[in-house]
C-alpha cells in the first residue's frame, strides 16, 4: 500500500481552497481561524465513535484519532452511518481474525470539513459520501479501470479493519463515528437533491446489488429473483424495478410480503422450503442474493431458466457455501459472486438513485442503539436498513 | 414416459428392410430366416453381461432379457463397451439408491443387427452406438431442440438404471452386455472410418467434454485449463486441442505428465496443494474440472480470468460440492455445471472426432477383468479408458 508518502505530503498545508469557502467543523458550523485550518492538516484528527472491543461484538463508545488530513484528503463530518450485515460479521469475527478496537461502518454520508491542497473534486461544505474502501494502489490495470475493489497489487483498503501505516490505530476505522479522513478519490459525491440518510446505505447496499445487475445487463421485462429481503435486498428490488425489471422477491419472513409489494416487486414468495420454490423453476431470467449465511442455495438457483446467472452476494461464515452439483448439471444456471463497486460505478449508483428518486427504508437510531439493531438484524427484524444519525456518537 | 404404446407396435413385423439387407445377429454373422426375425419382433430378446448385485459394486456375469424390437428400435450387438466413473458411482449408491441386478455401461458400439419397420435412419449391418440415454418425451421444447438430456416432462431415461415399463427387468440395462435394443432416435450413427473401440467413449467421455466446451464457445488460441485427466479429461484435453486451444492440464499424478504432452497439452501442473495453483490466478479464459469426487474447487476456479467460465462435470458423491464465495467475489468465475449432451450434438462430437481423428487412449480388457478396472480407476491408474471387448461376456 502506499501510504507511506503521505506524511511528507501531509506537512502542506493547503491555503488556497480555505480563503472563500473556510473550513467547516464541528456542529454547530464555525469557521476556523487559519491556525485551526492548519492543526488539521497537521496533526490527527480526534474521532468519537463507537467500536468492537473483541469478538463477542458489543460496541462501546470510543476517542480515537484519525490521520491528519494529507494532500489528497478530505475531511468528511460524518451525519448519517448505514448498519451493514458485514459489520456484524467483521467485528464478530466470522471473516478471520480481527485487530481491536475496531470502529465499522462503510456507509457513511456527510460534509466536507476540510480539504487537502491537491484536492479538486470536493469543496468544504460539499455532501460527500465514503463506502467500502478507502484506498488502493491505483496504478494496476484494476483500478485504472475503475475497478479499485479488485486491486491486483495491494488489495483494497476496507474502510474499517484493513492494517494501515498512516493510521494511528495501526488499522483503518469506519464509520460509526462523527468524522473520517479519506483520499478524495475513495469519496464519492453525493447530489444535493439527495438527503444524506437515504445516500449512505447507496454506498454499500446500493452498489452491492446494483454492480452486478449492471454486469448481467438487466433489461426492461427481464424478470428477476431477488433472495433475501434485507438492507441489500430491498434496494436490489427497488434498482431492479426501477430498471424496468418484473422482480420477485423470495423471503423466510411472511411479514414482510406488503412492504415486498410497496418496493414494486411483482409477487413475494415466502419460503418456508425448498417445495415453496419448485413452481419457480427455470422461471427467472437472473437472481440476486443477499442472504449472509450458509444457506441451501441449489433449489434457488434452479428458479434461474438454463444459461442464466445467479448472483451470491451475501456473504456467509467463512465464505462457505454448499452447492450441489446434481442440479447445476440440469439448472445450467451460471452462478458467480460479486463484491461491491468501483468509484466510479459507486458515483454512478448514487447519481442514479439520486436523479430517479429510490431511496432505501431507513430506520434512523441513535448510536446508543447500535448493539440492539444489530440483534434485530440477526434475527431479521430489521425494516430495512439502521442508520445511526451521528450527532449522538 | 412413453412405452405404453411398444407393446402394440411390437406385434408388427418389419418385412421390407430385411427383404434386401437380412436380418445380422450373433457372432459370426448370420442371415436369419424369416421365422428368427420374427421372434426378435415380437419377443424379449436375450442377453448376457456383468451386473452389480448390491451396492458393494462386484460384477458378476448375468443372463437377461431385453423389450423385443420395436418398430421404432434397433437391435444392437455391442462389440465394445467404455467403462465411465459414472458407471462406479451409480452400481455403489453413491449417487441414490439403486434397483439390482443392474447392468452398468453407457459407451456402447457395435453393429446393428434388426430394425423395427419404422426405422430410417439405421441399416443392419451399420455401426451404431448408444450414450448415456435411451429415451425421453420427445414432446417438449427441450426435446425438439436436440437436449434430450435436459427433458422437461419425464427427463430422460438413462441407459441403466432407469424405471421403465418395456423392460422385463423393470429398469433399463446398459452396455457391459453383447446386445441392446434402442429407440433409433437415441442411437448414434458411427462413420465407417472409426474404429468401434474408439467411438465407444466418444459416447460419454467425448459428448460429456465437447458439449460444455462449444457452449462456452471456445476458440482458437484460448487458454484452457482441464482438471483431472482421466477418461472424460484427456478427451477433453485432444478436442480443446483440436480446436486450437492452448491447454494447460491440471493433474495430481505426476506420472501422467508425459501423456499429457502427448495429447497435445502445452502444459501438465501436478498439484499437490492450492499452493501449486496460485501462479495460474486468473490465467485462463475457460477451465472444465472432470473431478467426479468432492475437492476444493476455489482454487481451481481461481485460475480463470474474470467473467470468464468454469464448467464442472465431474459428479462427486450425492452432487455435494464446497465453494467457498470469499474466492467468488474476487475472482468473478462463472460457475456452472454440465451433464451430457443432446442426441444431435452426440452425433456431431462423433463425426467430428471421427474426421479428425481424435481417439481416447483405450486399455482392451474382458469381461471378467472389469472388477479390477473398476478398482483401478478409483486409484486413478487407469490409462485413461477401459474398454470392454464384448466378445468375452
Ligand atoms: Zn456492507
Ligand atoms: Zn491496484
Ligand atoms: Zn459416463
Ligand atoms: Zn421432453
Amino acid at each position: 500500500m502506499e501510504h507511506n508518502n503521505h506524511s511528507s505530503r501531509r506537512k502542506f498545508i493547503q491555503q488556497s481552497a480555505v480563503v472563500g469557502a473556510g473550513l467547516v467543523l464541528g456542529n454547530p458550523l464555525q469557521v476556523l481561524s487559519q491556525v485551526n485550518k492548519q492543526k488539521i492538516m497537521a496533526s490527527n484528527i480526534k474521532s468519537k465513535g463507537f467500536a468492537g472491543k473483541d469478538e463477542h461484538g458489543k460496541l462501546t463508545s470510543w476517542t480515537f484519532e484519525r490521520r491528519p488530513v494529507g494532500d489528497s484528503d478530505i475531511l468528511i463530518e460524518i451525519k448519517y452511518s448505514g448498519i451493514c450485515h458485514s459489520d456484524i460479521h467483521t467485528i464478530k469475527g466470522h471473516w478471520g481474525k480481527q485487530v481491536y478496537p475496531q470502529v465499522p461502518g462503510h456507509e457513511i454520508a456527510g460534509i466536507v470539513t476540510a480539504v487537502g491542497k491537491n484536492v479538486t473534486k470536493f469543496k468544504v461544505g460539499e455532501k460527500a459520501g465514503v463506502g467500502c474502501m478507502v484506498n488502493s494502489c491505483m496504478q494496476c490495470k484494476s483500478c485504472k479501470n475503475g475497478e479499485e475493489h479488485h486491486c491486483e497489487t495491494t488489495g483494497m483498503v476496507g474502510t474499517y479493519g484493513t492494517p494501515e501505516k498512516s493510521s494511528p490505530t495501526g488499522i483503518t476505522q469506519g464509520g460509526y463515528a462523527n468524522n473520517i479522513v479519506v483520499t478524495e478519490h475513495f469519496a464519492i459525491k453525493i447530489p444535493t437533491n439527495i438527503d444524506l440518510q437515504y445516500a449512505a446505505p447507496l454506498l454499500c447496499a446500493g452498489i452491492t446489488t446494483y454492480s452486478p445487475m449492471m454486469q448481467y445487463k438487466m433489461k426492461k421485462g427481464d424478470k428477476v429473483g431477488v433472495v433475501g429481503i434485507g438492507g441489500l435486498g430491498h434496494m436490489a428490488i427497488k434498482i431492479a424495478v426501477s430498471k424496468g425489471a418484473e422482480v420477485y422477491a423470495f423471503t423466510t419472513s411472511a411479514s414482510k410480503t406488503d412492504d415486498i409489494k410497496s418496493f414494486g416487486a411483482k409477487e413475494a414468495i415466502v419460503v418456508n422450503s425448498g417445495e415453496d420454490l419448485k413452481p419457480w423453476r427455470g422461471k427467472l431470467d437472473y437472481m440476486i442474493s443477499t442472504v449472509p449465511y450458509a444457506y441451501e442455495m441449489s433449489p434457488y438457483i434452479d428458479c434461474v431458466k438454463p444459461y442464466g446467472y445467479f448472483t451470491q452476494v451475501g456473504q456467509p461464515i467463512n465464505g462457505a457455501l454448499p452447492i450441489n452439483n446434481f442440479n447445476m448439471i440440469f439448472n445450467r444456471v451460471n452462478f458467480n459472486g460479486s463484491l461491491i463497486g468501483g468509484i466510479p460505478e459507486t458515483q454512478e449508483v448514487m447519481d442514479y438513485c439520486a436523479e430517479n428518486k429510490i431511496y432505501p427504508q431507513v430506520q434512523l437510531i441513535k448510536a446508543d442503539e447500535i448493539n440492539d439493531a444489530w440483534d434485530k438484524i440477526v434475527d431479521k427484524r430489521a425494516r430495512y436498513r439502521y442508520v445511526i444519525d451521528a450527532s449522538t456518537f
